[in-house]
């Protein structure tokens, strides 16, 4: 494709934080934003040139938006098939498209492709009924998560069976929805890794970063994780398996968890830009917001190399508050724009970087 | 003052790519921007959240602008005295203030302010008509450059007089407007010093950068710029001073002729973030963007320190066409979002950095 130029407008479906950063990335790049949202006002429509506010089911809005667009794109996974597929009807191209969304929203779908690709998970079972949990949790070894299929995040809906006991809790967290029960596995460290694909095919890889997370929350992200570099190789060459094989355009994350014997088991990929991708902009030449932007506008991807060492933090709630009249220290501060504070929401993050 | 909370908003007076370039980074600390320009769908307005389009001599639309902004800032130096203090009559905080407008946009009150703080220019003249011309010419040697006192900028309105036989022709090219007559300085380069000033009153320097201009358009801009320490200090030191005595809050750009013996002369200065100060975002743990919106907001500064060397180039016209589908390079490339491109119209520039 050629690549698009000047004040072309880029669309994004969805307003939170990443849309945000994307369209601030965007914005440097000479390109107008379209934000489509079904909420007024949203972080990333504030920092755009314009705002459709729409439901996901309102295919005329969407295609009217679409229409507006040179490409689209969108910054959070669970957008409705039905609503990207309305995009791609209209003509406008759909970066990543449609199959990055169907096979990560949901958790039994998306174990079900990555082993078919090749790239190995935790064992797992699929739990339609109350009634299925039972022999599942069995098969597992008697310990398990269980997870709703679809929409959760951040450890929401989500509950630790450690036997028999605990499964009518559990089912009642997940809210009986289908569910998928997930071995637990005994793994030393969490690690991610992004990876970015042109429009042309081309591929670029960042440093794994190793990730912390509270409650199910991701709390801080370090790079370079202190693994070996073997595995570190694997968790590159699996997240780039994946994004060849679903013919991704634009940014992905994919998390592992770290065996003891340096093995990587994936966990789940985002078809998107990721938290624990916020490091990258602060530290390697090109950030994963930039080059998303780069990749989707068909233009060629910049290098991904890694100049510092970084840690970045995010700030939940009210934390964020004390941020902006920090003494100053050598870390960049990363603000969402977010009006209403909630315990847990994130608001910010920090990146410290030091020479490597 | 209590520093600037989340989505705050921040007013910007003028809508061009400095205007654009600051929206951006007070987008990434979390603000929204109110954008006042005469023309719409500004670059700058469309990365910001509001937008306010109005004439610089309609007090009531800049009074309603500034009372939906917690601070106002500028991004050029010849919005009129008179709308800034329309800004401040209404009770908003304006920063900077009037004095580093007044003292800006007269090239004779320019220097003479320059002068009378103890920082040292080449040797002028007023010239208020063309009769004005001949004596000034005689006083400063036979060759000289003529200015317009008001509105130049990149060259626009000056002319270069070799002998009498030169002032008519100059004197048309200034239109009969009101002149400075500047002495030729041999100089051996030009730099500039980008430096910033907190509401507190604590100060920060960038390295100085080597500029290079081609028709009085900056073309390049590298750091370490090419001088000796002490020209490099006495640069710094006069900026620092300059900075301090406007009692200026935000950036501010110095520019200065470096003499074969290694003296320094102060040619003019902008009291905003500056074209030769692009290369700061990629090079520097804090860009002079960043900087100047934490200034405004009250923020803590951060740290100057150059991490890179760094060059900036900046394209004009459409030569700017061709960056979408430029090879990968270690070139970080902003695109300023103009859909018109013209001759001679800063499109767009490129920083390339290497370890220091």
């Amino acid at each position: 494709m050629t690549p698009l130029g000047p004040a072309a407008t880029l669309g994004i479906l969805g307003g939170g934080q990443l849309g945000r950063m994307l369209a601030l990335e965007a914005g440097r790049l000479g390109f107008d934003v379209h934000v489509y949202c079904p909420e007024a006002d949203s972080p990333a429509a504030r920092v755009a040139a314009r705002e459709t506010v729409g439901g996901w089911d309102e295919e005329a809005r969407l295609a009217a938006f679409a229409e507006a667009c040179e490409v689209v794109t969108y910054e959070f996974e669970n957008v409705p098939v039905a609503a990207a597929q309305a995009i791609e009807r209209a003509g406008t191209p759909l970066r990543p498209g449609v199959a990055s969304l169907e096979n990560s929203q949901d958790r039994l779908v998306e174990k079900g492709f990555l082993n078919r690709i090749g790239i190995e998970t935790v064992a797992y079972r699929a739990v339609e009924t109350r009634d299925d949990l039972g022999g599942a949790l069995a098969e597992l070894g008697g310990a398990a998560i269980l997870k709703r299929r679809r929409e959760g995040y951040d450890g929401k809906g989500q509950a630790r069976l450690s036997g028999p006991a605990d499964a009518d809790a559990a089912w009642a967290v997940a809210g009986g929805a289908p569910c998928i029960l997930e071995a637990l596995c005994p793994f030393e460290r969490e690690v991610s890794v992004i990876a970015a694909r042109g429009a042309d095919g081309a591929v670029a890889v960042w440093d794994p970063s190793e990730n912390d997370h509270e409650g199910g929350v991701l709390r801080t992200a370090r790079a370079p994780a202190r693994i070996g570099d073997g595995t570190a190789q694997a968790a590159r060459a699996a997240c780039l398996r994946l994004i060849q094989q679903l013919d991704h355009v634009g940014v992905l994350a994919l998390e592992f968890f770290v065996t003891p014997d340096g093995g990587v088991l994936a966990n789940e990929f985002a078809p998107r830009v990721h938290n624990s991708g916020h490091w990258t902009p602060e530290a390697c030449l090109t950030g994963q917001f930039e080059q998303h932007i780069r990749a989707i506008a068909g233009w060629p991807l910049r290098s991904t190399e890694r100049v510092f060492d970084a840690e970045m933090t995010n700030y939940l709630g009210d934390a964020a508050c004390a941020l902006p009249g920090a003494a100053p220290s050598g870390a960049s501060i990363t603000l969402y724009g977010k009006r209403e504070s909630a315990p847990g929401r994130k608001m910010a993050h920090t990146v410290s970087v030091k020479p490597r």
